[in-house]
């Protein structure tokens, strides 16, 4: 087989003709992303493939690095030019990562280039991808539509006035571009002064005054109903590890004063105050039918020099190996215990803890809504060909694939639609290739409902959001 | 292939050959099980299929959960054929789930039907199989001998008289039921209240009046020979994680007198108790030539008020993620150093630990007993074809697959025996397929010797049991 | 195909001529080793083959112990040739274990017998290979030219004097055999007396007489400096995790005065000392363009009645659960922070941390030399088949497969060298296969540049041993 050709990926029968009759045509939801909804509303345009690919992507970042490029070529003040050419520099060393098979599924889907990327090819590619940028359709709302984009979620502070999705919402984009909940700041405690930053800027977008916590709390109400009016169905949250420490009214409302007043919180302090904030934002979530996604397991910025220079998200980063079993327990009996167990969905970074996330889900399943408690998609550092395979085969193993809202993109780059592409070929091909083995039953129906409803109609059905079509 | 034909994951030639001229035939040592020794002893009946396949089966159950299924269709009020029915609805969301495999494979073994279950042939399916179970030979020793069970491993409370064993032994059953030693509730001196309702028992069982930690033993003692005489062979624990804290024998006993007196001990008491205790259940087992099991990794109960309502063993455990190296070590060094170190079978049940648990149990091999210490195989919700692969690879790569004692079927249910076919299989696919890639020497004496060890001879060899032909 | 014939583990065409034509006459770097530099400076010859095979090799040991072995016919007082029967009676037990495929290979390789040994077969073989052992090239000399072993990296304490290695490298072996700085005995400040000794040594091998902290560090200095001049290139330290608590400069000499004193540091002393030894080493190996090895996660002598009978390495050490994550970070974000940051080589022993290992080097890359910190080959019970794959697929996923050292055995024996040979049939088949499949591009010559550098060209790159040709 020729590399990345139209069977990339499906080797057996099944799987060619599940990814090519079902899974290839199906519009995508990328229920979570890092898109900018400033770039969407101003239909952004770029000016070179530099500028696209490598401006803000610290996935290559890292492997040029690992490459022995100096960081002056990376993130530094080299040209656009020369930066593609370290690029160029690197792919070639790429073998087997899976930026090797997004690079040129990218070339070929957004570019139509079936070249290798390498300093031989460089400048032939340069100059292709650029005067395919200059083309008018290659702008954002010419690459939703090309990718029948249904659903973009971004990810969104509560004290963002979303000025850009109402515009959107208003414009003729058929996409719909929902805000998705995203407090980082409600918990900064800590760290009073950033708070009081915060807490001016949600004051003015939530048209209320916030001396005390019952004020805090009513704000972030406000914000959720604004976010559900301009389309959002889903919060999310990242932690290294959920908050466990539990906290009465009367504490959170204390910690919350003294920070007001300027008063840092200690580490158990904050613990408490953001478990209290997390017990609140999942009864919020419960109540409007919302799904609340957990990131957990990311240790941050852990070169901190090199981070505290180029400042967070430049690659820095890490899979981390925090014990996550008793705090998330702890988190989804408090709700489940409440009352006010949303659907929620549930990403792991280590895939030791695989098997943890997908049964620890189904303990929480409590028959209101198929498939209510979600063990999400490989994740970061997963969202590879491994990664993606390891996630199937525990939730296959300990639950319902076939309930499964499948895959999106969590990237910051509009050119990374085709991930869905590479997910859905991983997918065919396990369950293609088993069917062709005689382990799934021969009933291309069946398998295509199980297919398309991955792919596409369980997140339709699940998080409920309002499609302009 | 077709689905679930006779080379159901049998993939090569040699995996082939090795199942249906090797593996398939040989005969049942179920070591361990949860099957209830009153229904043998009563030869016990059932009046329809959801009695039998759905009563009491919580891996049914939370996928029905998943499936958004309303709980009195699942453990309410319901009628058997509604239950029935909202199971049909659940398994063609099941694809990819073992229990999609093991449904049709207990329809072909049991029932002889070949349908796949769903609405559409879910009123046909609950005719015939209610037909079958009102069939003659359909009782618990009809379905023992047509799997050729040579021995179930009941699992029993020390303070239980073994009424049941007594009269299976004096039946004509050719099967052996031994009892197994699960003395869960002697390490309640945190619940002094359920202690005295247990010693009660005891005592009367026994024949001992228990005051002191010294009656205690010699009760546990009477008990344990007592087991033996009654066919006994094993001993069975879970927890989490093992107890660590050591304990002397004068804080043992101010433990147990107080706990005796009421008084509660504190969670450091009862974990050094508990240590306590493991040292002389070691004791015991070494003594004898027992083997003892050690089930680590659950946590239970963990949606809490759920778990609350139906009681435990109703699909609220999951897989846990403490760590178990260190607990484990001291345990056996305990023993090991105490010249007292039983045959053992120890399970996890996070996949993450295979390669922990494999490789540790190599450092505790004596040479006294081929394959004394054993890595248990695939447990709960590792029982299943990624869960039994991880386990076989991690233990071949560290140990002696062939001194391995295999399959249990860990089960409430009597249609649970093709488990062990279903192990079998995969078992014969591994070695089957490696051996026709020259991965294994091509030689099908050497091969088979293998195979029929895993399946049957090794634990026929291993534990000892006075099999009744 | 043949058990262990000449496309042993190469399943697909490309992989096949990949090892045949570019990885199979690869010279070796064999750059971590436990080899004797006595015994290669003696040019050292073997008895029988009980004496090469079994004399230390406690992978052996413990599987016979598995097999229920007695002790006597395996470290005891019977003769070789019953040691000889006794593995001979286990190696038919060993099927899927890598020792069976190593035994065979080595038998091949060293001996040209292809013979499977078992009871039936040991006559054969005790005869052949002993005749082979006395022919003139069977001799440490003779076995690292037919191997074309370019650099032996042994492990070596600082205050060791050298002399083997000074005596080698004035020796015509055209193999270089480089010292590795490996300095566990710096660390004992909880045991004074041992700490004494070693410090009277060190004071003899580095002419300094060391009373305070810094007369250690300077007489450290000078045997770094003078394993440097004795091409060295390599540190090592081994440990469960890595000491994470920061400690001052007056703390450290405090403590090491206290010990000097007689008087043993607590643990948390220790573990301070011991932080603050490894940002030294980082720095004196950063100063130099050395690279550190780090090898983590091992429980050492768990068994411990037999182990303290036995010493150490004798086969009671096993895979651990630490956590890993934050003292890994700890130590390498205080030495990059300190612009101090070595390469590094970072071994784990534990699966379930191949993507924090893969990942966590990523975060440490820093553009000045590619390839900087490479995550170590599978070490130890991970240097098989299983866990060989699992650190290729994980470094892969996450980083720069193409700039890998490679292998290395870590082996205390002679009969090693075709690990090499195993990886590299591994390494071919995993790039063979996948560009089969067109997973990866049909290029032969990308594809043998990977191949080629991974097996030796990356690290006689990357090491900067001083080549005799």
């Amino acid at each position: 087989m020729a590399y990345l050709d139209e069977n990339f990926l499906l080797h057996s029968p099944t799987a060619r003709r599940l990814f090519h009759e079902v899974a290839k045509d199906q519009p995508i939801i990328d229920y979570h992303c890092h898109l900018s909804p400033r770039e969407i509303a101003s239909n952004r345009r770029w000016a070179d493939i530099s500028e696209i690919w490598l401006g803000g992507d610290h996935y290559k970042w890292r492997l040029m690095r690992a490459n022995g490029i100096d960081e002056n070529l990376i993130t530094g003040a080299s040209s656009p030019r020369e930066k593609f050419q370290a690029w160029a520099e690197t792919v070639p060393y790429t073998l087997r990562n899976p930026i090797h098979h997004w690079t040129h599924i990218e070339l070929q889907r957004y570019f139509g280039i079936d070249l290798l990327l390498s300093p031989d090819t460089a400048d032939e590619i340069w100059e292709r991808t650029n005067a395919t940028l200059a083309e008018p359709d290659f702008c954002v709302h010419g690459l939703l539509k090309k990718f029948d984009v249904r659903v973009v979620g971004t990810t969104d502070d509560p004290a963002d006035p979303l000025t850009d999705h109402l515009a959107i919402a208003a414009s003729d984009l058929s996409t719909v571009v929902a805000p998705t909940f995203r407090p980082d700041k409600a918990f900064l405690v800590d760290r009073p002064d950033l708070l009081a930053q915060w807490l001016e800027k949600l004051e003015t977008n939530s048209g209320t005054s916030i001396a005390t916590l019952s004020h805090l709390l009513a704000a972030l109400q406000k914000r959720h109903d604004a976010f559900h009016a301009a389309g959002g169905r889903l919060s999310d949250h990242g932690f290294d590890c959920l908050p466990a420490l539990h906290c009465t009214d009367e504490e959170a409302a204390m910690i919350f004063n003294d920070a007001r007043m300027g008063r840092a919180a200690s580490p158990e302090q904050k613990e408490k105050f953001s478990f209290y904030l997390m017990v609140f934002f999942g009864q919020l979530d419960a109540a409007k039918g919302w799904t609340k996604q957990l990131h957990l397991g990311a240790f941050r910025n852990v070169n901190s020099q090199l981070a505290a220079k180029l400042g967070p998200d430049t690659g820095y980063d890490t899979i981390g190996d925090s014990r996550q079993g008793a705090a998330l327990i702890n988190y989804l009996d408090a709700l489940s215990s409440n009352g006010a167990l949303p659907k929620m969905v549930i990403y792991n970074l280590n895939p030791s803890d695989n098997y943890l996330f997908a049964c620890l889900t189904g303990a929480f399943q409590d028959g209101t809504v198929a498939g209510k408690i979600q063990f999400g998609s490989g994740w970061w550092f997963l969202d590879q060909k491994n990664g993606i395979e390891l996630q199937l085969e525990a939730l296959s193993s300990t639950g319902l694939l076939s309930r499964f809202v499948g895959m999106l993109t969590d990237s910051r780059s509009f050119l990374s639609f085709p991930r869905h592409e590479y997910f859905r070929r991983i997918l065919c091909n396990m369950v293609g290739g088993e069917a062709d083995r005689g382990e799934l039953p021969d009933d291309f129906t069946a398998l295509s409902q199980l297919v398309s409803g991955v792919c596409y109609g369980n997140a339709e059905r699940y998080f409920g959001f309002a499609l302009k079509e």
